[in-house]
């Protein structure tokens, strides 16, 4: 067999495709997320979130155009995985106190899942010289930081309130 | 439709079950990525986390006898996507000098999963008042932690020796 060897490029540009079909799924899901949450504070913070998700888009977009390559998805099966568990909370816990402790819980796998794509990316631009897109994975990447520290503040408060 | 309502301590046993389910497809995967793997420091860093992990499950089963419930997985949609998405990597960069570098990317993605996963169970078990509980949880979440730390600076070990 003789292939062309792959290298770090064919692997960043992989990984780009991944997390941008990955922000894409997550701009669909947080608004049934929001729509779920009980708590007002919650629902403010899917709602937050899926604005800003707009923007990672927008970012990633742009990281495509630095490195000459039009803005394409490919199918993320770990997000799809996470999604799917989400899902099977809100269904399970529908009407239940703890619902809103699960849909955090979701929603951090989600936040966790990005924060390793978008750390990933950032060592690979900065190892392959793109200077500018370091910039903006890193701008990413401190929101998903940020978005999971907000989310484990909503979570202690949800447990507290209702669900213990 | 009555249902009994749904309490947190369901919302634990649930997400106990979760990962129980996840870190024993873990122990199967380590051994196939530490064979993958290129370099001897990676090969070892997979080889010595799937002893970790041995140590995890044991602790998880202890977590389960803490709070009077046999251990039982249940499947986790999560983790089957993730190491989907990592066997993809080891087939399609199998030969190529990024391969490593895809392979400390999985694994990270794996180690963010567990990460938000043991963190979000601490939470819930100091909630619940299941203090042995935490202190176990708490303890894996460090080696986690501690891990995707070490896979942070093989990764730049591998882009800087051979991908780049």
């Amino acid at each position: 067999m003789v292939a062309q060897e792959k290298t770090l490029d064919d692997l960043f540009l992989d990984t780009l495709k991944d997390i941008y079909y990955a922000e894409k799924q997550i701009l669909r899901t947080l608004p049934k997320m929001a729509k779920a949450a009980q708590s007002p504070e919650l629902k403010k913070a899917f709602e937050t979130h899926r604005d800003e998700t707009e923007g990672h888009v927008e970012r990633l977009t742009e990281v495509f155009e630095l490195i000459g390559k039009a803005p394409r998805g490919k199918t993320c099966d770990a997000i799809l995985g996470i999604i799917e568990e989400g899902k099977g909370i809100i269904e399970e816990f529908e009407g239940s106190p703890a619902l809103d402790a699960g849909l955090v819980a979701a929603a951090q796998a989600v936040e966790h899942y990005e924060m390793a794509r978008y750390g990933t990316l950032k060592a690979w631009a900065q190892q392959l010289g793109h200077q500018e897109a370091v910039a903006l994975l890193d701008q990413t990447l401190g929101e998903e930081t940020k978005t999971d520290k907000l989310l484990s503040q909503l979570g202690l408060t949800a447990t507290n309130k209702k669900a213990a």
